[in-house]
């Protein structure tokens, strides 16, 4: 058996008896009932995927996926290529927003080459980023299919083989994501996926105006129209129109989840990638926490089709893991409700007149 | 001149030279456009507020004012009023809601006896709160006045002497509240202030059913028919339909802004502070950050009447500071994004093709 179908027969959701412990304890925290709202559901959540009251979430880590896209040939993004090993380089020396943000929080910033379109080699052998590329970027999924189904699957496993790796280290995850182009194949899979027309889940990525958006759009139908993928196969719609960088990200939440780790996914990119987890592994569900919403039309559409109503709204739109680090803390907090308070009979508090 | 005309006199609303200065360091960060939205809009409010590229934020407080309510009598809450003293104890030793999300953020917790209606001096005495005590409990506001303006005045003014007392050793405060029956007083505030009905802005604050909300409407109505607080004038609307612990929170606002310090404000009862310190002294909002928005209704009209639009929406309606507690990580990431991200030309990145 592959890793990649071992790794999906072991997800199992979250533990309905641990759950409950968590909603019993909650229930008598010196408040008026559930009155830390979103706070305590996701206490909720924590204790279901780590089956403790007091769910570990101390060591954290972002994962930054990095890859390249054949379909920027097709002038759909406003920056130039070189700029995926250049802010690969950035995340290296410490400069960019995600360390500034994974910094606060005391999350370290992981760095996967998955397939820039640069030799980066150096850095991986200095222990600096890992080295899982799958290839120096995806063909154009204007002209055919973004890769093969065999990449498609490398690209999953060396998302899990990262997620396994780490396991023993890290007690919450956090997803992110680099590669210049990687809003156009992140719209293709949300419209393939849920069936949304393209016009309505496309955004601006970095800054498109409107004769570039509709260029994009444009882009974007015609690779839907040339590769056909099947909407109900997660691997299919990867291989014809998604990127490696979101296959590793995809394959870090099946990873996470097989482990029971849970596992903040950041902006649209990042969220693609849940769509393909759980279009595979249903469960897996099950250890998402959507961080944040982001300002691209198109997220509110993923978190619907994955049923998830996001911690933050920031008008972000960065991508690189920020939101996921960021509500990092939101993670913490609701573990420290589950663990710090006291309740009414602890303490000595008069409960509310019924 | 006394304590409260000084501070209303010295508070100077953010500095400009400094907000551009800030946004043009932002405009060159290595990444799209402003793509942390409303970190960076943060980060230029921190900066014109605190005149500095380097906004401190590291040393926080979380001020919890402590106050009992004679509208109690009415039947306005469905907690007893012995339980605002048992909070005190529960926030002394540890265990409360904003206890646990202090801890997470790293920010002290100072508890201020505002007016409680026990002898809770033992506990000042021994250092663990401090007693600002104006009267044990306001006098019943549908009956006649909560207080007299004699005793708004040192309210407001024991706030600003926390505030001043604290500056030299916090760089960034939160608001936070303790009083049984206290939404009563906020909503009569709201309603005064903005002009709205007193059933658009009535919650059911720690649980009311239907016909309890009712009589809390009734009975704030009533409020407000027997005192005709006058709109423009916060002093008459915190002592005719206030509270001791409202004040409190006033004057730390006020003191804070005075000082130049950023103010995280928290729920429901903590924003109707807020409303009276900008009747007041409108150039407060300059450093108010409204940290979330509550299930209680009225806070929107409250955050639409200040221009505010709060940093997180996650159901909460606790009180105590901790909607700010929790806020205060989005605070220093802010800061971060700031102090902590390369420009484009520090970090060699190609900037986009426009």
């Amino acid at each position: 058996m592959s890793l990649l179908e071992e790794t999906i027969n072991s997800i199992k959701g979250q533990d309905e008896s641990w759950r409950q412990k968590a909603k019993d304890r909650l229930d008598q925290l010196t408040m008026p009932h559930w009155a830390l709202g979103r706070l305590m559901d996701l206490a909720v959540d924590l204790a279901g995927m780590s089956r403790s009251l007091q769910p570990p979430v101390e060591r954290k880590a972002v994962i930054v996926m990095a890859g390249d896209h054949g379909v920027v040939a097709e002038g759909v993004s406003k920056f130039p290529q070189e700029v995926t090993p250049q802010m690969v380089g950035n995340f290296v020396n410490g400069g960019a927003g995600i360390n500034a943000l994974a910094r606060q929080v005391g999350a370290k910033v992981i760095v996967v080459d998955m397939g820039v379109a640069a030799d980066i080699s150096a850095m991986a052998k200095s222990g600096k980023i890992i080295d899982k590329k799958v290839a120096a970027a995806t063909a154009n999924m204007a002209e055919g299919p973004a890769m093969s189904r065999e990449q498609a699957v490398a690209a999953l496993e060396a998302g899990i083989e990262v997620a396994n790796s780490m396991a023993g280290e890290i007690d919450l995850f956090g997803t992110g994501d680099m590669g210049i182009g990687n809003t156009t194949p992140s719209t293709a899979i949300v419209s393939a996926i849920t069936g949304t027309k393209v016009a309505d889940v496309t955004g601006r990525g970095t800054g498109l105006d409107d004769e570039q958006l509709n260029h994009k759009i444009g882009v974007i139908e015609k690779a839907l129209q040339v590769n056909k993928p099947d909407p109900k196969d997660g691997l299919d719609i990867l291989a014809k129109v998604g990127g490696f960088e979101i296959g590793g990200i995809a394959g870090l939440i099946m990873g996470a989840a097989a482990n029971r780790k849970p596992i903040l996914v950041d902006g649209f990119i990042s969220t693609a990638g849940a769509l393909i987890a759980c279009s595979l592994a249903p469960s897996c569900r099950d250890y998402i926490i959507a961080s944040h919403r982001s300002v691209e039309q198109g997220h509110r559409v993923m978190h619907s089709h994955l049923g998830c109503e996001p911690l933050l709204d920031l008008n972000l739109r960065l991508g690189e893991g920020t939101g996921g680090a960021l509500a990092m803390n939101v993670v913490e907090a609701a573990c420290r409700v589950l663990t710090d308070v006291a309740t009414f009979e602890e303490a000595m508090v008069s409960a509310a007149d019924n």
